[in-house]
Order: C-alpha cells, then sequence, then structure tokens
C-alpha cells in the first residue's frame, strides 16, 4: 500500500481580500504561514516522514511547503516544482474582487467560472502584460501550452501529464510524497484519483494548509483518504471556502 | 563568458557559539536569516537573475538560499540539494567550542585541524550516533562514502565529483547558476576553479552571506572574481573569519 499526502496552500493575501489569484503570485499571509506551521507540526506529531516533495511555481504553495518541512526537520528533501501544479488559471478574471464580481455579474454567473467543469472565463489575450509567457519562470514553455484562461477541466488536463510522468512512478517507486499546491490542482487531482463525476467535483472543497492523507493500492487506486486534523476543525474550514466568492461574504 | 555566484550561509547558532558544526544540522540565528536577506536584496539591486540553484542537506544553506531567493523574487527557482555540498565534516571535534578547543590544545594544533590541507580530526565512530550513517537524509548513500572525518582535501575530493557531473555541465549548457553552500565546500570549489596551492588555500577566508561572482571563459576557467558588497565590508567580513577560533576570540 502506498501513501500519498496532499496540502493547499496557506491563506494568501488574495484570499484574505477575496480575489481572484490564478497565476498571480501572491505571497502568504502572516495567518497562512501561521498555518503551514501547524501543518507541518501536525504532520510531525503524527509520524509522517516524506522521501520527496512536489510543489508549484508559486510562491504561496512554495513557502507553505517550506514552512511545513522546516516544521518536520525535512528541509533537505528533494523538491521538484513545476507549473503544472500552479492553480487553475483564472484567465481575465485575475485580480478582481470575488464579491464584487458576484455583486456585478450574480452569484450564479461566478459560481458557473468558479465551478463549472468546462466552462473558463474569458482569455487574457497574448499581448497582455498577465499572460504567462511574459513572465521568466515559464520561460522555456511553448506560449501556446501555457494556459490564458482555464476551466477545471482544463486544470485536469494539464495537471495529469505530470502526474503520470512524475509523481505517480515515484509513489510506485516507494516514496513518500508531499504534494504542496493550490485548491484547483489537487482538485483536478482528487477528481481523476477518487474517479469523481463533474457533478461531485463541484461540490469539493479543500481546505487550506491541511494534510490530507490518500492510501492508494499497487495500481495507484484510492483504498481511502482522509485529513489528518480532526473532523470538527475540517468541516468548519470546509465551510469558510465555500463561503468566499457569494456576494456578501 | 560564463557566470556563477556562490554564496556562503549566513551566521548559524554555533558560528555564533563558536562551536565546530561540520555536518551538524544547525539552525540560522536571526542575524544569519538578516544576512541572508540583504544577500538578496543586493543581487536585485545588481541585477542578478538566475535560472539554477545548487545547496546543501544542511539547513543553514537551504534556509540562506532560500531566503535570498525570496528577495530576488526567484523562489520559483529549481533547486537541486547534494550531499556533496555539505560542510567539511570535522569528526569528532563537532559540537566542541573553537576557544575552549584551543585553550586546552593550544592556538598551533586547532589551526592544523582547522587550515592544514590534509590533517583530519579524530573521525566519528562507525557506531557514533552521530555518524551521518543514521541520519534519514542520507539514507540510499553507501555508509562508507560518508565521511566520518575530513581534511580540507578529502573535502575537496568529494565537492569535485559533484561539480564535474552537476555544476560544471548547467554552467556549460549557459544556465546562470547561484550555489549557496559552506566555509570549505566554497574554499574546495575555489581551490579548483582558481588552481590554488594548498597554502593558498590555508589563508583564504569566505565572508557569510555575500555573493562571490566568478566569470569563466568557454573552458570554465576563471577571468575574474569579485564580491558584489563593496571591499570595505568584504575586509571586516574576512577578518571576523580569520579571528574565529583563537584561545581569546
Amino acid at each position: 500500500m502506498y501513501k500519498l499526502v496532499m496540502m493547499r496552500h496557506g491563506e494568501s493575501a488574495w484570499n484574505r481580500e477575496n480575489r481572484f489569484t490564478g497565476w498571480t503570485d501572491v505571497d502568504l499571509t502572516d495567518a497562512g504561514v501561521e498555518e503551514a506551521r501547524r501543518a507541518g507540526r501536525l504532520m510531525k506529531e503524527k509520524g509522517l516522514v516524506f522521501d520527496l516533495a512536489f510543489t508549484s511555481l508559486l510562491k504561496r504553495a512554495i513557502k507553505t511547503l517550506d514552512t511545513s518541512l522546516e516544521e518536520l526537520d525535512q528541509l533537505w528533501l528533494p523538491v521538484e516544482k513545476h507549473w503544472r501544479l500552479n492553480e487553475r488559471h483564472y484567465g481575465a478574471l485575475q485580480g478582481l474582487n470575488k464579491a464584487e464580481t458576484a455583486a456585478r455579474f450574480g452569484d450564479a454567473q461566478v459560481l458557473i467560472w468558479r465551478r463549472a467543469y468546462a466552462i473558463a472565463p474569458d482569455p487574457l489575450s497574448l499581448d497582455d502584460p498577465r499572460h504567462p509567457r511574459f513572465d521568466a519562470r515559464y520561460a522555456g514553455i511553448d506560449a501556446h501550452a501555457l494556459p490564458a484562461t482555464e476551466c477545471l477541466k482544463d486544470t485536469v488536463a494539464r495537471v495529469l501529464p505530470y502526474w503520470n510522468e512524475r509523481i505517480a512512478p515515484a509513489v510506485r517507486r516507494g516514496q513518500r510524497v508531499l504534494i504542496a499546491a493550490h485548491g484547483n490542482s489537487l482538485r483536478a487531482l482528487v477528481k481523476y484519483l477518487d474517479c469523481l463525476g463533474e457533478e461531485e467535483i463541484v461540490g469539493l472543497n479543500i481546505p487550506t494548509a491541511q494534510p490530507l492523507v490518500y492510501e492508494l493500492d499497487a495500481d495507484l487506486r484510492p483504498l481511502s483518504h482522509y485529513y489528518l486534523a480532526d473532523p470538527d476543525e475540517i468541516a468548519r474550514a470546509q465551510a469558510a471556502v465555500a463561503a468566499q466568492g457569494k456576494a456578501k461574504a
């Protein structure tokens, strides 16, 4: 049996401001750093040990990982960072406040943009200075392979090759893997692993900085999954994520 | 022409306590973190940009790297961590206070242990709990390949294969490389690059958290090297390193 741990980054400045972040490289808040520390301490208490970690190219995930590894006293762990673990690209919505966007377009439209499986917001144009092709960290990647907007279906499509090529082989080699990533890149992975339908994934919220353990069989099919923290804490955290993006939130 | 930047970690708790550290995984002091921040800001001011970073498996080097990369806004950089960039292993001296050791054995003996090119302190026994073979980060490495003590000559011998196999090829590919490591693993590299004699390297001190730039020709022979900081600051920092380990220091 294999074990895999996923963790969404701690609170970022734009989580707090309730803005659509996507690929914008927003930092953790002090509270987000503290969440990451708590996650690290919890994993240490529960005796988790890792051989390898994966994260995105965005600092909120990288710092969540580094901070929790420091608490685990595993800062020396090999870490592979890759753009395919980045957050879902939010296209032209990036930077907009979720509640204002909801007030303007209605909760229903925002819920579609946030949660519809196959409907993406308007893309950034190739000339938009926010387009990833202008960012040094994506140099060397074909500009047309880089997203300018995504629905969750698109995120699934770009996360899975990385799972198949890099993460799954490591798990199969017996390496104990920690993935520190984002709400939607992790939902993409969860949808795939648990064979969830499009409806099911719409209703699934992953709380920040809560280690989520998957136990997998020899074919990497999930036998079970659970959060390390106690269920009450997880329920509160999930409700907070679900409340984001409502006009009155 | 290629460019390569090396940086010794910021002040660690045992630098401050003036103890022989070696492979002991001692943390940075707050002052050491601040040094790393300053180094990152200085590199940013001077317009340095990197494609790839290398560091050791010891947290004082990893945190110095991460902290300066954060200031550079390059936390997303690929980082390769390897035991061959660790500090010189100080054998049975690890943990001892340098001034007390000097008072007991004499400045001359301590200077030999610290600076003689080919004389190592007594080794840790294979059963000593401090032996690296008991540390999870070195699992998978042949216990007999792991040092139990080293003189600088030994450090050179284990750093060079890593230079040749991993760092030099990256530089030759045109990647702009940052190495965050330790006083003696960097002296090993400097000795090799500058073809210094054993006498010359004995007198060479590398100050903490000061980016050291090497400009290299197509065969990776140094054309020049310089510290990014102003020369007065470097002279003060080098004098402070040289004064360590004297009985009255």
